[in-house]
């Protein structure tokens, strides 16, 4: 029978994949601000050279500074999101939502022609105002929020754009990049991104790493 | 005001995925049964060079096809697996679990010297034997897997292995790889993995790919 050693601590491991993504990748052009967010980013996905394709608005970091400290809400498009946020590092009464499962979404979907990712973001609408949306999934979802914005809909604090795939996920995160509503944003650009992306973009907005803070 | 030109209907969002994934991935030194799974492993992570990383066991897509029948419960390391698993691509009376908020595993956490991740397996032991696993975040949970069927406990019909990251993810894998209990496996070697490739397996070994079938 074989034995297997490996390490059991969390704080090691957390310690561990810390310094080895730290030693690997190159986080030289990045604000100071920004590389514990690349760092957590990195672990997420195991890629250490994410961050050559990481865009950012300057005003990023003051942006979720002041929306954490007011508790607002989170917005997630898919369910993947909301369960990668680790609640216990958010504000204590801060709201973390997906709406892509509610009733109301197939019929309003079919009636906008478009996706149920899409019609989910109809429904942030009350609490959209400067509130945090994260979007780790679907490219259509961030499309029709940038939609809405564009038609005077509210506007959220900060967009976190890390949708993933072949149709529309680079060119949706690129519309994000280049928004001309002054929307704060952190995005990876490219066909590269995902829940866990997202969902580690939140936790580490919110309260830096794990074991540093 | 910009205005934005996407796909908005999800057939065809599919469709073009798929298709830009068959164009540019080489998937010929997998079995025909695989090529699907790959596809949607592609699809779940927007990286066409995954299959150069895929690992399975000959028996991986018969002993799912016997699984799915049987309604074979699906354990998952973690809620992030669980909630990107279709439910409506499964058995209707198939069950998804993850044990990791479990009430009992802090403290069993604390007993056995290891991670909640790992301690949350230990839940698993009463419909573990004949078992789908999912295993999409956690190294030590992998591990604490293939410890408990060394030590003559219950065996899981298949293993579907995509641990993420620095620490142990690769060896968990190598490990689940080289198993020698005869455990059906399918997994991504190195860094890469994720929940959403870990619950891409499983709806793709559940039901094959959306729109093909």
């Amino acid at each position: 029978m074989p034995s297997y050693d490996y390490e059991k601590d969390p704080a090691a491991i957390y310690r561990q994949s810390f310094s080895i993504v730290r030693s690997e990748a190159e986080l030289s052009h990045l604000p100071d601000g920004l590389k514990p967010v690349a760092v957590r980013l990195i672990h997420a996905c195991g890629m250490t050279d994410l961050p050559q394709d990481l865009a950012w608005s300057e005003d990023i970091l003051s942006a979720a500074q002041d929306a954490f400290a007011r508790a607002a809400p989170v917005f997630c498009d898919v369910e993947m999101v909301v369960h990668g946020v680790i609640r216990s590092r958010l504000p204590t009464d801060c709201d973390v939502v997906c709406t892509l499962n509610d009733p109301a979404v197939p019929t309003l979907a079919k009636e906008l022609g478009t996706t149920r990712s899409a019609a989910a973001v109809e429904l942030w609408r009350d609490r959209l105002e400067g509130a945090i949306v994260a979007v780790g999934n679907a490219p259509t979802a961030l499309f029709h929020l940038l939609e809405m914005i564009a038609a005077g809909g509210p506007k959220p604090a900060l967009v976190l754009g890390f949708p993933v795939g072949f149709v529309g996920a680079a060119e949706s995160k690129e519309a994000l990049i280049s928004n001309p509503f002054k929307v704060p944003f952190l995005a990876v650009r490219g066909r590269r991104g995902g829940s866990a992306m997202a969902a580690a973009a939140v936790n580490a907005l919110a309260a830096g790493l794990p074991e540093e803070t």
